[in-house]
């Protein structure tokens, strides 16, 4: 997949065997003149792929002896959830809102933000590319192309599809109001009042008030931190309440981070396929994969089936500009009225500059230097974690986006602490607020995609010695 | 409120007075001479004011007598609706989705269009503003400012509320991928499934859709033509049938172009006001008058009272944007809580580039060029529709917008009607489209908000000689 320098395709490659654990702690790297030699590269450039992977600290130069793999910061990951087994209504809009409406003043520093930082996306050629791409936007396509959106975003849209495999017509793809539309209209188009949703457990709050919008039950599956949904749990899930649809973050999971394995996958969509329950798969973190290759998606094994692919440029490429879109497979028709009736299309200049960047040919290697600087922040932010927090906790160590998962001692408040760590100007995103129940209350997500500096710093130290003065005695 | 060149103050309340019939066919106008006397005017400003309400169709030259008042294409005006009287469900959906799926193609005769041209906005200046408004947002704004919006907007839209009297703060306006969205919302927010909602007859067509797709009951109020609907029906059907809300256009109403009158919106609102009914007030025409008067909502008659006041910039400014707003009155937070879990917020480049052209001063220029040009392409479409349509055809005369509703003699049927144009490259919004079961099946909408050229007269005629076939024994 990598086509950028060769130096940051090696770095990602030997970045991702790290990550696996085929590299482990204490491991050699080659040496620079071997490398050199296997792979018919410079010094220059393995000089500068063995940098890389120092600043992003999973390697440390020993003098004249070479480079040495770092010890990554292997605390335990937590547990496999266990959710309350019965749907039930789900209740935790309120909860949501008191604390994201208390945590998004911009002055705090953003633990708990949903988003990456503003200023590790292209902000000025995106502009630039918003001016060309409404110069180029004829007056008559103004309204023309409000229903069905912009056919040239359509289109850059399905050929990143196709990159992945995935044989997708401009025509099959909804644009929508951000990722967040399309998952609100997929449910309205797969269920009625009352009806039963499978999700994960932690799952991200929007989904769980969207199903509480909708007067949906929640059934809360056990969930991998690492490699996602229990797929046996599911089944049995499956068999016990006759589920109207499934909704799931297949890749990157929010909060979790968890990414379901390839052949995990396949036996997921083999799964619904034979109980006849459509997946709604949101997969708005599918380009921020750590390594060098992307996470196909389950839609990828199931081309004709019944899945639901959501994704979004909100957090890849353009925070703000609200434009996701929805590849709803069979459900298309439908999907496509009920997004006219809800808010006619999508806001034309954000189309036409994001047509135009795609366009361009620079976003893959603007996805290059995020994904190292993601991959780089949440490595500090482990290691702070890890040197930080009280003994026994436990934390997700994702291969994309920017969410780490902890799960603190079980005597923790994580709202508590939430509300001490506002009052020091910091935002976190408590446990409960992930859950139709509001369990997880010893757990927070934190988000590491904001550049590490001192204030990063300080703040994981507050909140490891606030977390330890909770079980002090 | 006029405060551009003196030529088109001046004709605009010529122009007014002709419309009110203050000014009558024949009627000469006071000579140049006069004119320049009481008014303190030049020459030159009246004459420039006189030839504008010649380029209207509004008056003529009679060689050395000076100008007179034409006669107005004065057939008779469409007759109140008597729409059923009982409430039921809706069920237009399917019909307007084939409708406008068969007249969205960008080569038709737009008669049938919701927008007015494309070319009679400010594109490049918008694109400009556009450039400028991304250039000074700070990045930590771009997701700070997502969930309530950009805050100069809003500060922009409650100074516009200002200028019509009615105060307003920024923070009780929410903000909404246009007013399609807020009008959505607030019906969510007022109502639950089979809950029964007042509305005009014939109606907006994606009012009804919304309805329809959120289970409840119209009941459709009789509506006269010229002023909106019936109170006295209204009353009646309060007593009858308790509805949870009442969602009307009181201004430029679509399709029929009616504006209710100050003294009726005052009543309106004590009507609701007395049966505790809540008012969606969609008023995204307000900005259209044809005279010089902007024309007040019944927002402005309850300042704290019930009324959510829906708004867009679509019609008026910038089609494409999908910006609009809701002023929600009591239900503020209920409503910003449902947008944030609908579509989170509006795409900022939108926002930033609205704020900015607002800024800038220049959008009453705008405004002023735009209202001229619908009021004279509606005399000319109406002029031709006199000379064009059977006898027994009525039509609407609207003081704003760009809407004509014409009532064909009853034995025509204007869904034919609509695929006999349509074979010929013309689109046409026949009646029953407007109607929650599909009456008016003798009437349709036609856009006047398109340059009067040869092909829309070519077009106007196919629909007369059309029309009369159907009529032909």
């Amino acid at each position: 997949m990598s086509t950028g320098p060769r130096y940051l395709a090696l770095a990602d490659e030997l970045g991702a065997l790290i990550h696996s654990g085929a590299l482990r702690a204490g491991d050699r790297l080659p040496s620079v003149r071997q490398t050199c030699q296997t792979r018919h590269l410079s010094p220059a450039t393995v000089f500068q792929a063995y940098y890389l992977l120092e600043s992003r600290g999973l390697v440390s130069a020993a003098p004249r002896s070479g480079y040495f793999v770092n010890a990554l910061p292997l605390g335990a990951s937590p547990r496999t959830s266990q959710p309350s087994a019965q749907p039930g209504p789900v209740a935790v809009s309120e909860l949501v809102f008191e604390v994201l409406g208390a945590s998004s003043a911009a002055a705090l520093l953003p633990l708990g933000s949903a988003f990456p930082a503003a200023t590790l996306f292209p902000l000025e050629p995106l502009r630039r590319a918003l001016q060309a791409g409404m110069r180029k936007l004829e007056p008559a396509q103004i309204t023309a192309e409000l229903p069905l959106g912009h056919e040239g975003l359509r289109r850059q849209i399905a050929l990143r599809y196709l990159r992945l495999g995935i044989s997708m017509a401009p025509d099959e793809i909804v644009l929508t109001n951000g990722a967040l539309e399309a998952l609100n209209l997929c449910l309205q188009v797969l269920t009625r009042p009352g009806d039963a949703v499978l999700i994960e457990a932690p799952g991200f709050y929007a989904a769980l008030q969207a199903l509480e919008r909708l007067g949906l039950r929640a059934i809360e599956v056990p969930t991998h931190a690492g490699e996602g949904a229990d797929l046996d749990a599911m089944a049995a899930l499956i068999a016990e309440h006759r589920p109207k649809a499934c909704w799931l973050m297949t890749s990157f999971q929010n909060p979790l981070g968890s990414l379901m394995p390839a052949d995990k996958k396949r036996a997921l969509v083999a799964l619904l396929a034979g109980a006849g329950i459509p997946l709604i798969e949101d997969d708005v973190y599918a380009e921020l994969h750590h390594g060098p290759d992307a996470a196909l998606p389950a839609k990828a094994y199931a081309p004709q089936g019944q899945v639901l692919h959501c994704g979004s440029f909100s957090k890849c490429l353009a925070p703000g500009y609200r434009v996701g879109w929805a590849a709803p497979g069979p459900y298309l028709r439908q999907l496509q009225r009920l997004k006219l009736m809800s808010s006619l299309g999508v806001s034309l200049p954000a189309q036409a500059g994001l047509n135009e960047y795609l366009q361009g040919g620079a976003y893959d290697a603007h996805l290059r230097r995020l994904r190292a600087a993601l991959a780089s922040q949440q490595q500090a932010m482990l290691a702070a974690l890890q040197a930080q927090l009280p003994a026994g906790a436990r934390m997700t160590r994702p291969r994309g986006g920017y969410f780490i998962w902890v799960e603190l001692p079980a005597a923790c408040d994580a709202l508590l602490l939430q509300r001490q760590l506002l009052a020091e100007g910091i935002s976190t995103a408590p446990g409960p607020i992930f859950s139709a129940r509001a369990e997880f209350r010893h757990c927070l997500r934190l988000n590491s995609g904001h550049p590490w500096d001192a204030r990063m710093a300080a703040g994981i130290a507050r909140l490891g010695a606030l977390a330890k003065a909770q079980l002090a005695p």
